[in-house]
């Protein structure tokens, strides 16, 4: 089956609603970028005050080319003002046409009128059938059919270095900045497939498109810009189609993402929930163009590293390091050699390079093929390394070939992924780059680069299966913020909060305490008090002697009084779940009275495998301390690990909106202990 | 005066030793490149064996040199093997060559039995009065000159866009990367004037070159690639310069710190000390090639921020974000726009566009000159606006001429520094790259990296002057450890130690509590006893009544017992001084027990100015808690300011090795104190 989008770049038939022949009006254009490059489907100007344009007859309408033709059209680029265009949805409809692409601006973007304008033309489009691309876009590009059906002026220019069969395919929100990237990626000679540019967003946004030429076949790789991320749960499906996906989420400041509410109107998500997401998901996040079309460099080719364990190669000391600083910087590893491989490079490499990693085989290996094969070959075929780094400098034209040849018969043989970074300007080799593209060997020019392209192919590897809905237990949300009944669920759901229960009167208080074992953390339980400690609300190290008195003191508050185990030592996090644009997302952070402050946190869309609750535990900065700072003990970080699987086991099926902050947390040698809890239903009350 | 190492870019005659007229050999490339490039002083090939080269009178030594021609020898190019090095430098000796240039290798680099025959190159050059560079380098230019005294492979090539007469200095540590930066910067137009290679830095290093090269009338900026830094005061003099200097100091990570250490024997100062006295220094800090290389394009317009307040012009909403996103990523700012600026924008900005900074003007604007010019002016000149950051993508052919116009023009009329963000490929305009540069406005291709060299601009203004030393009392450090004799000397200096005295014995403990209001810390002063709190050794919150037990308790570990004032709240923090191999380094951290898990430490070089100490405070990743977090009251940051620099000037004097740690200091809402404090002296004793 056709997917229902597919028409964006390979229709059978294009209507150009609003096509003049006039020279410099936009409606010209896609007209002529079609015949221009090729388009071998049928172009339908429709203008009812124009016989023909460029060469084809023009129609009236929509509906009247459908009926003229006797044949389907299946998009129609609208290009006609904004007050026009729900009609021109209507005729769309009316014309059995599946996908309209609104390239007018005057929509969201300037304001409420156009916003309601916007409404119309999506509400006409729904009751049409019709899926609705824009408003306020350029239009599409599908390269192996010369389907152009954009009006960017980059196609107007004289020597577009257009691309034969490219297998990867990259949507942007913005136009102008999206087809600008288009024009980077072509003079690089990055084999895009695809180009679609989504605007205003009203209907079909950036990852549904993404989703859908993910399902092609001939598509390797996922390239996105977008400033509004909406579901969580539509990026899952998007990750989940097993092909790499970078994107540049901009908006990433707070100033950023001021920027992107005034210009596209959508809310911006935290971003460094956005961050963990992307992490969790297994999606690449560039920081900049360069860096997107970096990724697809390293995506287009074929081999992925089984592992983060980098081998640097490098003819010069300098560019080894750099490699080496990069590594770090993107949490991949540095290979240790066998000690098989460094005999072999002590063999290879003269005294005065290294043979540790990075593997200085300066200058003169390099001007000895045979060395240079060795040397690749040995550090390749260490079972520790994953891929491979290769640094090269002033590399002339002699050079080249040799190189490339040996680089790309490692990779093949191999099957681990090669990047090199050449930090030499082209007319020192001018046949270097389209060498190196040939052979599926991704160039760089910088170490840095090449290293955090190979980041990103390690940061899209496949994640373990996500959780099957349904598998755990679905309860019902708290009735409301009660710490006492919170406890209880808590404890109800398996997660391990102190023993304790709340004292019946102040007689009962001794008792309490005696329970559990004569040590005790005594609390107001007031409906409304939130910050207890502050209002004189707890008790730490009471004993049997002083526990009546201080029950009366804190039963003075207005409500119960909650006898606890008192946990000392370890160290404190917060555990937390919160709404954000992409869904509830839960947190992970260090705790006390630093948390706030130091913002040291994890972010993970809900829910969370046992997998991603180790990842957040690993990303944590604070983590050292879990594992036993300066001579303290390790704590026990499965029980974190444990309570964070809990905690998305229980809020499975709770309507989304609430907080829920488990806050202290104490992280001990043996067990953890959830000292608070708030709950803070929807501000809807759902 | 001639500079001492100015041959290495301007000398009158060049000696190659080891010169050969043989094709393939080191040895013929830097008399065929000085033939090539049109230098204009005596080529003097030095080699017993030959009788020409390259149509050149061969000498058997430098001397004879010296001897046939009659005239002085400014440089000598060291090519021989390195066993032959000591004799070629006794031969520059006795010919009064004042700099040679070490090329061959086989010295440190290449393990022990290199290392000695470099130390003995240098004890001959030092005894002969010669400078010597490398060993291991690949020589120096001086574009002006035509004097390439280099055998970089880079100058064989066929087409090399030498630049005129740049004023942009390049000094390399590596010479394999740092001449495959030298042909990156010459294939994008960046005006160098200089490039030297320092290799293996046995003599004269990197920073020194560059101080030099700093002195030249005609020198406007400095870039370095650097992978160790020696002494933090000869960092000072080459930032005292006052012109922009930036460095790419390799080894960031611990890794790539290990990769330098195997590399050039270099030990790695720690990272993130270099990170802070470069920014003390106002030295811009390039975390890649490219981004050095993009500083120097910055560095080379003439124009200079007045402050951090940027203002983003775009005619895309999605470069506009992304400038946005670095302008906070790099701590500038998005200048808040005047009411009057605000309404003129309002009037010029159609309604799709944002007249809110960033500025969308849509490339509707842009196809209007006179609207586009207007905008230009009134956004610069918005007194709360200190540079402008311009962003195009698919920017043709057409338009680049007259948005270069405008471009220039404003930065002329106002001052303000404008750069540019051009997302989109040569092919669509390709004379727009040469046309910015003739313009001197600085072009990169993504807003990222437009922002950052504008960020590095602002990086390196002036600062305020240096203290002169010997301005402050100079004392003699402390004898030892003792925490009461160190106390003294702190009170002594002005710095605020609690209120509190030796107790006399366990009866003068209730008295001694007294003294200070009731309520006071009792510390055991147990020489050798560094964890007194671990060892039960401290003791909160005692009062006259339990004084003298606790005192029998303190006392039996061995020592005196301190009775001082109890302090209570505010936040705490860590001042130290330790040694770098940049030199002793005034470090503040946020204290506690998180101090060495969350690595929130500022490090500044000593002597620090009152600028330095507040810059400290500020670049505190916890500075939040100072100025009062939720609903918390501010704590007193100028009494933290004042603390930084007493501890300055306190050490003033002192010879280095030693460490001394404030920890914790307590900031209080007002004033703060040092509660305990630990010197240990140098390990020679010194």
């Amino acid at each position: 089956m056709v997917s229902p989008l597919s028409p964006l770049w390979d229709a059978r038939a294009v209507a150009v609603v609003g096509a003049t022949e006039r020279p410099g009006a936009l409606g010209r254009l896609p007209v002529s970028f079609l015949q221009r490059y090729g388009y071998g489907g049928r172009i339908l100007p429709v203008n009812p005050s124009a016989g023909t344009v460029l060469g084809l007859a023009a129609h009236p309408s929509v509906a009247a080319a459908r009926e003229a033709t006797g044949e389907p059209v299946d998009l129609a680029l609208v290009m006609v003002a904004a007050a026009r265009v729900p009609d021109a949805i209507d005729d769309c409809a009316a014309a059995g046409v599946p996908v309209a692409v609104v390239m007018s601006s005057g929509f969201a973007e300037a304001g409420a009128e156009g916003a309601a304008l916007q409404d119309e033309a999506v509400r006409r489009a729904r009751a049409g059938g019709v899926r609705l691309v824009g408003p306020n876009c350029i239009g599409t590009v599908g390269f192996a059919t010369g389907q152009v059906s954009s009006f960017s002026p980059l196609f107007s220019a004289e020597d577009v270095p257009m691309p034969d069969a490219g297998s990867v395919a990259f949507v942007s929100q913005s136009g102008a900045l999206g087809y600008g990237a288009v024009s980077l990626a072509l003079a690089r000679g990055l084999g895009l497939g695809w180009a679609v540019n989504t605007g205003n967003e009203a209907d079909v946004d950036a990852v549904e498109v993404l989703t859908e030429l993910g399902g092609l076949h001939g598509c390797r790789a996922l390239l996105g810009y977008v400033e509004s991320l909406g579901d969580g749960e539509a990026l899952r499906r998007l990750a989940a189609l097993g092909k790499p996906v970078a994107l540049l989420k901009a908006g990433a400041s707070e100033a950023g993402a001021r920027a992107a509410a005034s210009h596209t109107g959508a809310l911006a998500a935290s971003d460094r929930a956005v961050d963990g997401v992307l992490r969790q998901l297994r999606i690449a996040r560039a920081r900049d163009v360069e860096e997107l079309l970096d990724l697809g460099d390293a995506f287009e080719q074929p081999r992925r590293p089984a592992g983060p364990r980098v081998a640097v190669v490098t003819t010069s000391g300098g560019s080894g390091i750099l490699a080496a600083d990069a590594v770090a910087e993107r949490r991949l590893e540095l290979a240790a050699f066998s000690p098989a491989t460094t005999a072999a490079l002590d063999a290879i490499v003269p005294a005065f390079g290294s043979a540790a990693n990075p593997v200085d085989i300066t200058a003169t290996v390099m001007s000895d093929p045979a060395l240079f094969d060795r040397c690749l070959d040995v550090v390749a075929d260490d079972d520790g390394v994953d891929a491979v780094v290769a640094c090269f400098c002033v590399l002339t034209g002699d050079d080249v070939d040799r190189m490339v040849d040996s680089l790309a018969r490692v990779a093949a043989r191999t099957g681990k992924p090669v990047v090199v970074a050449r930090t030499g300007a082209d007319f020192l080799a001018p046949k270097a780059a389209a060498a190196l593209r040939g052979a599926g060997i991704p160039g760089y020019p910088t170490p840095a680069r090449a290293v955090r392209a190979l980041a990103g192919l390690w940061e899209t590897r496949p994640r373990a299966a996500a959780p099957t809905a349904g598998a755990a237990h679905v309860g019902a949300p708290p009735a409301g913020p009660d710490e006492v009944a919170l406890k209880a669920m808590l404890a109800g759901a398996g997660l391990p909060v102190p023993r304790g229960r709340v004292a019946a009167g102040a007689a009962d208080a001794a008792p309490a305490v005696a329970e559990i074992g004569g040590r005790a953390v005594l609390k107001a339980v007031v409906p409304g008090l939130l910050h207890k400690t502050e209002a004189g609300g707890v008790a730490l190290g009471v004993t049997e002697t002083d526990a009546a008195a201080t029950y009366e003191r804190l039963a003075a508050l207005g409500g119960e009084v909650l006898v606890e185990e008192m946990v000392d030592g370890g160290a404190e996090l917060l555990v937390g779940v919160a709404p954000t644009p992409l869904g509830q997302v839960l947190t992970l952070a260090s705790g006390g009275v630093l948390t706030e402050v130091l913002d040291d946190a994890v972010f993970r869309l809900l829910p969370v495998t046992e997998e991603d609750a180790r990842e957040m535990v690993a990303d944590l900065r604070g983590a050292a301390v879990l594992h036993g700072v300066r001579g303290r003990p390790a704590l026990d970080v499965e029980a974190v690990v444990r309570l964070l699987v809990g905690v998305s086991d229980l809020v499975r099926g709770w309507p989304g909106g609430y907080e829920l902050d488990l806050n202290p947390v104490a992280v001990l040698p043996q067990g953890v202990r959830v000292l608070d809890a708030v709950y803070v239903a929807p501000a809807d009350g759902g």
